[in-house]
């Protein structure tokens, strides 16, 4: 195998763009570190600020081209569109409430979308986006990351082999810290407690959809009955901060999900645990 | 402090008879040997076995005096009542049905009780059994165990003395994989399987009580309201083998239960996890 | 099998004597406690006290009968071996110099020995000893009682059955920290800093005697030849408090051996690893 | 602070050639990954092979430009040297036996260099090569990549700090199994198992440097005085598969040492544990 089958391929490596991640951002730092990861992408422009002077800087110092210097999203991707070395792909890391209009704008420039999850903020947009992703053929990717965990795709093969038998029993939880702090509400500068922009089920979109998709990945059942309570549990919040369900999956089994960031004191724990007829796996990040 | 408290009070150890866990249960030799452990208890004689030469001959085996080898608990009972050295208590490590019966006849000879969990197998049993001991004012224990560990103990001191803060979120779980076998079904040897011996709600009275039992240890809060389902994942069962819950308590706090016997592979999992205002402790067996 | 092997066979449980392990020591406890787990011992008398009064005190407290609250250990051994029920065993729990004595006494009155380790303080009182065991044909246990974990002998189990081929490679450290204050020096009452008492290799006889039995039970292997360096790394010590070694086994096999009792704030950490030509284990307490 | 320090300060990242880890190399994908995770070096140019068109073509399937593939290392230190554009370091990850030449020829052409532990096969060779850098007044790097974890780093600060105390006693391994296999022997194609390419204490070079290493780094200290065994338990082999050791520090620790490829079925055990008269500290890869 050639030792960067991508420029095997293409003779060069993709062409990246960045939405959001920009200075204070803890995830802006992971996503471009990811992307250098396995050498397939270069990040050669991005928008890392909705202040075009701000952007411009932070894509200086990121060392883009002096003519990929943009002052928004539409002027970054009309642009590109027109370039022949123009990006393949736009990677979007930016407050939820703008995914849909972002990946929008980018599909009907044609260039793939990479975005964060959740997906949109309702379920309208995401169906309107979904329609969009089919009639363009483009690529649409959510950054379900867990999924690529090596021992996830260990336990996602060995549901699928058979190994555990008959799916049963169902139990995930994700549970955070970081929402715990009573004092830590809802301000002009925090988006992330804002109903508005954040969506009012914060913890849904933050976490509840790696829950929810690390069950589906490995087990490739699908909900069919919910019974659920979603709420804040620190008072005086406009978001949501928990939230437990009883599931009945569509093959019969059954399952416990709870996810929280009010957790005073935790970090970041992941569980899965799917039990068979013949045997259970458990999984924790 | 002395070296031997009981010794010391009393000037000899506590006369203790066992009723069940005779040859082939797993839980007549832990309770023995735990009653042994601390040198509290002279464990002097026993029913252990419903047929009478069984029971007898067991007795025998474990070294009961001859003129304690009886042939059914009411003439033990009776028997040691009148004893100038009988027992002080009776240990009672039957199937389910016959905990109500056995601990009342105990109470009516004015001896004291430690009884299996669970309590009884319907509430009415329960209210009367619970106004008989307080009718006769002797002990009657269960045997909760759990609460015994240091660390449960500690837990407990940490929430009661504030270190947690306010209890917000509780999750807890009891997953074990004995009941996991499809072949494993209800047969007149395997009370275990009977709804009527063991009770129609197996995996409640063997751990879901634990379950209940550990998070009102530690947390010192009554559940006020519950979403639940409680059934069988395993076909063919006559007995409940999982059991999950929504819980809401009465501050405020919100929950998480889930309990089964049917997670093939899993030996023995307790663990809760309780989140307060300050901090969240979580403890595993 | 019968519930109880040792009544079904004598008729009675066996009769122990112990000798040491009153008011204040850890250990003694721990060999009450132990003896009755199993259910095999009464314990039936003791010198639990150099001091007559103090040793009579502790017995009552006990529970020992009447007749049975000796001034010393002869006193006890004569009169025991002239009883008709007098103690099938002593157990030897005393201060490291006096194990020889109280086992040479033990024998020559027909009594079995459970001893703790070290065996005796010098190799002269040792081979002594082994001659008195063989001529007398009592049994002689020494209380190397990690062997006892299942997980040791299914690790020896292994061994021996070439599941791990031939043994090349054997780390053990048993590594310690309750002699790591500086403040802890030999004074009249603490024994486990006097180098007569004690002997002065306490490391080496505290838990180098572990590690080292632990490593033959385990392996079958003897060691050959030794460079060691051992000594007391906390200043102002008349006892070793370290001890570390470069090992060569009988078969070829290379081995490190490091116990400690100087490692501030470790608490009791064995450990031992043995690799061979198919595979490696690791067994830690 | 800057998105990106290397640019804001240089106006572009670092230009950095490689020296081995062409196809088939574990080390190489990892040495350009880690190039590549902090976003401060561009990987501009290396010779991928000892042969010329293996070289070439690996490079060019790294996506190196045309006018930088070359057909050895002389070749390109000359050309990189001359270029105005030239590489700022080179990182070398070939055999053992080749740092030494590498290193000098690079420093030579005044390009600093990133090398592969062992520095190099002998202490002569080590001592010239550090005369070198003396008088070149360039940077040289040996990559100890363990020093860089983040629990390392606490762990030298709080050693320096005194949170341990005086230190007194330092255990550290590095077991791994990859040269447990007997069949594994030298062979022109494997340099792994060959005396003279990778120098007679593989085990020393490989492992026995990144022990020692983390050793000094955590403790401040020297190792003034070693009884140590090194040679070969898999049989057949002309190099060293495990070393043992005895340490005596320069502020009077004592320690022990134990290095091995040999341990069959281990993956990669590195572990410290340094105890002083406070505390006692363990970290384990």
């Amino acid at each position: 195998m050639a030792l960067n089958p991508v420029i095997s391929t293409l003779g060069r490596k993709l062409r990246l763009a960045v939405i959001g991640g920009g200075p204070g951002s803890f995830i802006g730092a992971m996503h471009r570190q990811s992307a250098r990861l396995d050498d397939r992408y270069d990040i050669v422009t991005g928008i890392l600020s909705s202040e075009p002077e701000k952007s411009k800087q932070a894509a200086g110092e990121l060392g883009f081209a002096s003519d990929r210097l943009y002052a928004n999203v539409t002027e970054m991707l009309d642009a590109e569109a027109s370039r022949t070395d123009g990006v393949d792909a736009v990677a979007i890391m930016t407050p939820n409430d703008s995914h849909y209009e972002y990946s929008m704008a980018a599909l009907a420039c044609g260039i793939d979308v990479i975005c964060d999850k959740p997906m949109t903020n309702t379920i309208e947009e995401a169906a309107s986006l979904h329609q969009k992703v089919q009639e363009t053929g483009l690529v649409f990717c959510l950054t379900h990351n867990y999924t690529g965990y090596p021992m996830v795709r260990q336990a996602k093969a060995m549901v699928m082999h058979g190994e555990l038998g008959t799916i049963r029993l169902i139990q995930v939880e994700y549970v955070q810290g970081g929402k715990a702090d009573e004092e830590k509400v809802f301000s002009p500068e925090n988006w992330k407690f804002d109903p508005v922009r954040g969506g009012p089920s914060r913890v849904m979109g933050d976490i509840g959809t790696h829950a929810h998709n690390l069950t589906r990945f490995i087990t490739g059942l699908e909900v069919d009955e919910v019974a659920a309570e979603i709420g804040n549990i620190v008072p005086n919040r406009l978001i949501h901060d928990f939230a437990g369900a009883l599931l009945r999956f569509d093959n019969g089994a059954r399952g416990s999900f709870w996810v929280t960031q009010a957790a005073a004191g935790v970090e970041n724990c992941l569980r899965i645990r799917v039990s068979g007829s013949k045997g259970t796996l458990e999984w924790m990040q």
